[in-house]
């Protein structure tokens, strides 16, 4: 533990768990809704309902509190093998639609766009992103290897296609559908990358 | 002119349309750097290099004020109509690209994010939005009509993929290599378009 970031209170009590979640969600909350030039740490403080002490107990700068909060809160887009390349990409993309859908859509979706600017996060977050985009390229490269798609598929374009056509249908959903999203990913998700992968397999052996 | 949002000022001169366009500048750049929680008329007048009173003599508020700076400097997505489907979804694609990497970017995508939740923009992005989509639905219709495409396209998942597509390209690029995107935006909207379209059109009866 960290002795900087995780102190203990001055009175020698461990710290409540509770407490720090409250914190973490307030805090991924005001984020996903204003954005990182509006973050600060009294206004967590305010929406978790704890004094601005409770919270510099626990972390030293807003920056290393929105960086732990995220990582907390937000489950990473984890590695798929399900053995098909279909099966896969499926996989990613319901992923990512669970992500831009989900209670902290709106804090995914920032992190795109901001976290460049934000001095903590910017090399997590871009080491993150190599990371998500590497396990991506993976997938299409294992199907290439197994024969399910031809050595010439594009990758950046299949992909670009498939991740950035999941951010789209989240982004581009009117307000008065969007609750109903959840329950529509999974079809979405087989029926899209049918939808791209059609165009990728006209020239695959396997398919013709 | 509306006499509440442009009054002349009390000396009777008129407007510098000069200052106009410095404060629209500064509203739109402050804009996409920070988005709407941390907007301010203070932070637009100081950018802009001219008082709070000069802002709130032509504009009422940080609505009306931003609400018409994104007008005068973002143009629409125009119309467009090359005579083929193909041509039509280039252009699309050529000109969403530009938004993204062009010098208002960031307040193009923060627009996308943020538009619903500022009281006097909600309205207007949505019907702009409505009808940019359907433009853009407008396009593959008439593709479809003129034999281009089977009638079975499904328009959704084929906007999804080249306008998500266009955008994760966008935000994807790797800083280092974001300067040179936009020698390259005709090329890749060419390329990524033909991409997508291979799969829609192995049914279409024109390419059996």
């Amino acid at each position: 533990m960290d002795p900087v970031t995780h102190p203990r209170n001055p009175a020698g009590r461990p710290r409540d768990p509770d407490v720090d979640r409250r914190i973490a969600a307030a805090a991924v909350e005001l984020f996903g809704r204003d954005g990182w030039a509006s973050f600060s740490i009294e206004a967590v403080a305010r929406r978790a309902g704890v004094g601005k002490a409770s919270v510099y107990l626990r972390w030293k700068s807003k920056e290393a509190l929105l960086a732990e909060a995220l990582t907390m809160r937000l489950g990473p887009i984890s590695d798929v093998d399900t053995g098909t390349v279909r099966g896969d990409l499926v996989q990613l993309v319901r992923q990512l639609l669970q992500q831009y859908v989900g209670e902290h859509g709106g804090a995914v979706i920032r992190l795109g766009l901001e976290a460049r600017d934000i001095p903590e996060l910017a090399e997590r977050y871009d080491s993150l992103a190599r990371q998500q985009i590497l396990a991506a390229r993976a997938i299409v490269h294992r199907g290439i290897d197994r024969g399910e798609l031809p050595a010439s598929t594009s990758v950046t374009f299949l992909l670009d296609a498939l991740c950035g056509g999941a951010m789209n249908h989240a982004l581009t959903t009117p307000p008065a559908l969007r609750a109903a999203l959840p329950e529509t990913v999974d079809d979405y998700a087989e029926r899209f990358v049918d939808f791209v992968l059609v165009g990728v397999l006209v020239d695959a052996p396997a398919e013709q």
